[in-house]
């Protein structure tokens, strides 16, 4: 739970990592973090200090403060289970959404509204043809990225499992609230 | 719905217009059609013939047999009445959204699953430093696509209601459903 006003604070201490971030609205978690609705917004598919995050209802829900890296993706979904079974023959792979779903499911969020995630510090890049391919992080240790609370929210954060958007090994995130000064 | 093997052809009869398309499993709602996971597994934000349209559970729903056009979107979620408030300043706008809420609700789905559309025919281009512009749509009269339903499917399919989409005239959209050979 982060209440309205606080901040919370996304740390890379080791560099080169990415986290899946998932937010909802705390009365009513189908307002859940909509990655179409934030691009349509936002008019662009990067966004920096300044911009702000969107509930599939149009609902504003963070605004990003601080930013140390620049580069994050609303692309893609949070890597699965079936994700890795598919791209990789992985099978039993640990995801993104997995953890999300078991750190959310407590606070009454079912898995279906876990439909979109803020992916930071992932470099995902599009080519003029529209093939996109995914780069190591360029986050260094240390890096942060800050965002402000709107609304009362609930909040799901995860280091990366995926090897193949966090440079080949699978590192630590870190971060803190700030409450409301 | 359309039966798993039959065809759904969606036709632009005088050109220059968008049409969302929602898609579910007919037999789990939830597998709600996911622009997300339709952009990791096919490496694209731009898809054509041969491409396949994912749920967020990673299930294949449609894959695209023909295309007379080329240009879809994948990035923005479908107009609605707060997208019109928030963006233009007008108020009781009709829009894909309320059209699709309308029209799926009697098959059981509620708004909360319609998460992401395939925006047939429209034209989002990503620039190098990730600012996106709507186009015209480049379509004809007489332009079609063509998917092949892999599972048994719920539909929602409007023509879209936004004048910044469709290059300043609401027209109509056609479709047929072509039962499996």
């Amino acid at each position: 739970m982060l209440p309205a006003g606080a901040a919370l604070e996304v740390i890379d201490p080791e560099g080169e990592q990415v986290a899946d971030l998932a937010v909802f609205l705390a009365r009513d978690p189908n307002e859940y973090f909509s990655a179409g609705r934030t691009i349509d917004y936002n008019e662009r598919i990067a966004l920096t200090a300044g911009d702000t995050l969107y509930s599939a209802g149009s609902i504003p829900l963070l605004r990003i403060e601080e930013d140390d890296v620049g580069t994050h993706d609303l692309l893609v979904t949070p890597c699965s289970e079936r994700m890795f079974e598919l791209m990789r023959g992985m099978r039993n792979h640990p995801s993104c959404l997995a953890n999300l779903r078991d750190a959310l499911a407590p606070h009454g969020i079912p898995e279906v509204l876990i439909s979109s995630t803020f992916n930071i510090f992932m470099d995902v890049r599009v080519s003029a043809d529209g093939r996109i391919t995914i780069g190591p992080p360029p986050s260094r240790a240390g890096d942060g990225i800050v965002f402000r609370a709107l609304e009362d929210l609930v909040i799901g954060l995860t280091a990366c499992s995926s090897e193949f958007s966090n440079a080949g090994r699978c590192k630590p995130i870190g971060y803190r609230v700030i409450p409301e000064a």
